[in-house]
């Protein structure tokens, strides 16, 4: 029986599943007012075990894994969470329901704001209610042990469940509900396997043990397959898994083409302890390093400590390697709610990275010096997401210059900056006057100039790595950064695309930078090319009036 | 005393103030179930008052003024909101306040909607509440007699408020409410008076027969000013109006430089009406038809022998002149509630316009044929809108042929295309070999070039007509049209700014097309210019690198 959902996670999976169940139906029972406080004690024991396993949870996991299970102990704490569960006590309902009712009313009513990310935030509340329950009804604390290496199935992972996974023991999920943007997609595309959201059915389907593939190019879920296409299937993941060990295996090898052009693979994080695993996959710097998971993690603006501490680990990680930070690139559809920002009609064209940060110098120069004094145990590069204006550039540098001034540091790194807005490619000389490098980000470049939100599934046709404007575009940044003697990479997932990398090496780009997963295949491709070859091809895509052109000139 | 607003529909008025007092406030009585059969007997009276007074206004108008008055009868007929008053009298209210909370419950639940279109809906609404309750409470119909030059000062105009008015009376209007896109600041920016929206405090501050200027340019509201300034104001108001009436007599002069380069000017039309109010303002064509206006009326697609009557009017008001039809551009912002389209996070760029259509041949070919068919009467031009890539443009092409083979026509009239998008603006040669002309559509290009949506307040600042980035993607279309002998017009906002008109002269625009009140500036500036002085202004505003430095440029 085969299944359908969205791919979430590239890659293929074949394994026994384990089947992660939800709890059992709840007992809902009436309770007369002389109870009230007998449950209020049950809830308040509950809320204790659940409280004291997450604490134990947490300090089993790394740092940043850490704040995942603080973002949980904190919801423990909601006053509106709260008062609500003790309202329906006070109705006359067991703590069960109380806390059934409450919680999904809270989860409901985060469920429909159009922010992904505070959307997302419901599995947290869901995490919540999980393990309360639970306690509640003397069942043992939500857990997911594997034995084998195995393919979990599951309505839907919560954030606890994923960090407290033992990832070495996992072949790839599938889940009923849950979207590309979800932090179980997040955390499998981060681990390099593969993970299947969206998934209708899926726990009336299978059964532990049943054996599983999945297929997360096409998004579908095979379950227990006839047994020469297991086997088949079975081949190919052996295959690609030989394949990536023998990549991996090149890891510290040039990525140079058969001709002798050299580009430098780096890899994109989100955290410091990602950078540790970029190196194991070959990273040979950070071209990304994304710095808003402080702020997303936290319930308040973290402090220049906080910053500095993390960034540090990062920049000594890659040492001798260097670390490019973008700075914050927050708002549109990653709210932080203690920023209070109003809800914007179209986020992906609203109040969002630069355009905040230069609004809010406090917020702006606090990460910056955090940033500059991480700087001084490394090398790193900073750069700016949004710009869209030169007149957004000065401004940017001068509260660098500020930063650096408050700390009496003698020299700035290097500075970049995105290029993700049609404004600034078209300007690309002007703007490379002003930088030492550009970075390509390709997703909202290409979004921006089709005009099409790439999470929108009615339009996502027009969002195409090889749409000739885009390419056009990408051909004047690199020669405007070259005129100027400056480089220019990108770090948008267009980079670790091996149907656009000989196209980009062809058009001149220097740095690739991609999850630290793709960069095997990256570099393996790369050496089996020829310069020459890939600037033919990019000449002859730029005179291409189509995507289906182009991908002709492919198929030649 | 001053006051601050919205500048809606741009101009300076000066005049005695006519405030539209509200109605008084609502008596609110419980009723005994025994009353409820009685209290109902009243509203279908007060009802059936509401809609003979709405009968009778809609025949002393226009036929497209009739589809304002049709939308509200509508409301009458809501089930939704005709269960819930019907709910608050059996709840024992009386029918006053049934119809006070009923219509207020259904205005909130529009008004939180994302949508700016159904938002303003509301109006009709509220519209509904007001005559509905006039009639239960004994009171005449609200009506506005104007007997002299006036400035309205009301909370918000309703439709038909602003559908009943002798504009002849109106010097320009202000409102306590309503946004840009308000139904009256439409009204008023078409029929070229001064309109302030959103003054706080308006109604408690001005009272009839204050003197009030309208300085729309700003914002500003002044009340009693002192003599001075009101002589200044009541001059430079005088001053304006006979500059028009001048430049209204120049109407039929052509627009042509000092050195001969003569250039049409087009206006944007909305309606078949307003093609004749165009003719008035000196058009030489309508460059830009929006179809919407039907399909937004209506509660149902309108039929091709609707569109048919309407289109043929405005091509034989028209002729011998030629009129371009856009076809259907809704979608985003401009819901169709009938078409049930999910929201959208970002509808800007999401599924609109061109998008929805190739999906809907059903829809876009009963569209196709009409337009075709009123072609018969007369001149006209057929554009595409949001077209991204040529393969959309082959396969619009393609329909459009489709629907003239239906229609037995051996020629098709000349087709072009909107040039919004980005990536259409960077190809434009490819697209000039396949299309008659180009009209630039300044709003959306600008908007999606920056990554701003220009109705958010936070990132406005992005969206400025010289920007430079923008400036290339115009020169590059008008080279590229001109390159394959076609010709380029432009039919955004930016076409009839004083401002940008040199700079697009400069750039060779062929066709400026504009809101028809601000046609006789633009002529008068056109016919004061030199094409040679004009061509090198924009030379070197293509070589700034900052909106600034091409502000520097004017100033010079």
């Amino acid at each position: 029986m085969n299944l359908n959902g969205i791919g979430a996670a590239k890659g293929l999976a074949v394994g026994p599943a384990v089947v992660i169940r939800e709890l059992p139906p709840v007992k809902r029972n009436s309770i007369s007012l002389g109870e009230v406080p007998a449950e209020k004690d049950r809830l308040t024991k509950a809320m204790e075990r659940a409280g004291s396993e997450l604490e134990e949870l947490k300090n089993r996991l790394s740092p940043e894994l850490q704040g995942i299970i603080k973002a949980q102990l904190l919801f423990m704490k909601d006053p509106d969470l709260m008062s609500s569960i003790e309202a329906c006590l006070e109705d006359g309902k067991n703590a069960e329901w109380a806390v059934e009712e409450a919680a999904d009313e809270f989860i409901e009513a985060i469920s429909m704001l159009s922010n992904d990310y505070l959307k997302e935030r419901a599995g947290d509340v869901k995490d919540f209610q999980r393990r309360v329950l639970a306690a509640l009804m003397g069942l043992p604390a939500p857990s997911i042990d594997l034995t084998r290496p195995s393919i979990l199935i599951a309505k839907d992972l919560t954030p606890s469940d994923t960090a407290a996974l033992d990832v070495s023991m996992v072949l790839g999920f599938a889940t009923e509900a849950g979207g590309p943007t979800s932090h179980s997609a997040i955390i499998a595309r981060s681990a390099g396997f593969p993970a299947i959201v969206g998934v209708a059915d899926l726990l009336n389907v299978i059964k532990d043990g049943d054996t599983v593939v999945l297929e997360a190019f096409s998004g579908e879920v095979l379950v227990n397959p006839p047994d020469d296409i297991k086997a088949s299937y079975t081949a190919k993941m052996e295959d690609n898994r030989r394949q990536l060990l023998e990549s991996k295996r090149n890891k510290d090898l040039p990525a140079v083409t058969l001709d002798g052009r050299e580009v430098e693979l780096a890899a994109n994080i989100g955290s410091p302890h990602d950078a540790a695993l970029a190196l194991e996959w070959g990273a040979a710097s950070i071209g990304l390093f994304r710095t808003e998971f402080l702020y997303m993690q936290s319930n308040e603006l973290p402090s220049e400590e906080t910053q500095y501490a993390a960034y540090k680990k990062a920049v000594e990680t890659m040492l001798p390697r260097s670390v490019i930070f973008r700075t914050l690139d927050i708002g549109g559809d990653k709210a932080l709610p203690y920023l209070q920002m109003p809800p914007e009609e179209n986020p992906f064209l609203g109040y969002r990275a630069l355009r905040l940060c230069l609004d809010r110098p406090d917020l702006f120069k606090t990460q910056l010096r955090a940033i500059l004094r991480a700087g001084e145990h490394g090398n790193i590069r900073i750069m700016f997401p949004m710009v869209a204006t030169i007149d957004e550039l000065r401004r940017a540098k001068e509260m660098l210059r500020e930063a650096a001034n408050e700390l009496g540091l003698a020299s700035l790194p290097e500075i970049g900056i995105m290029v993700e807005i049609p404004s600034t490619a078209i300007m690309a000389r002007t703007f490379a006057e002003e930088v030492d490098f550009f970075s390509i980000g390709s997703n909202d470049l290409i979004q921006y100039t089709v005009a099409a939100d790439r999470g929108n599934k009615s339009v996502s046709y027009l969002y195409q790595y090889l749409e000739p404007s885009v390419l056009h575009l990408i051909a004047n940044v690199i020669e405007a950064a070259h005129a100027a003697g400056k480089w220019a990479g990108m770090c948008g997932e267009m980079a670790g695309d091996p149907q656009a990398i000989p196209f980009l090496l062809g058009l001149g780009l220097d740095e690739f930078s991609m999850n630290a997963p793709a960069l095997p295949e990256a570099r393996d491709l790369i050496r089996s090319l020829s310069l020459v070859e890939c600037r033919k091809l990019a000449e002859r895509a730029l005179k291409c009036r189509s995507v289906e052109e182009i991908q002709a000139l492919i198929a030649d």
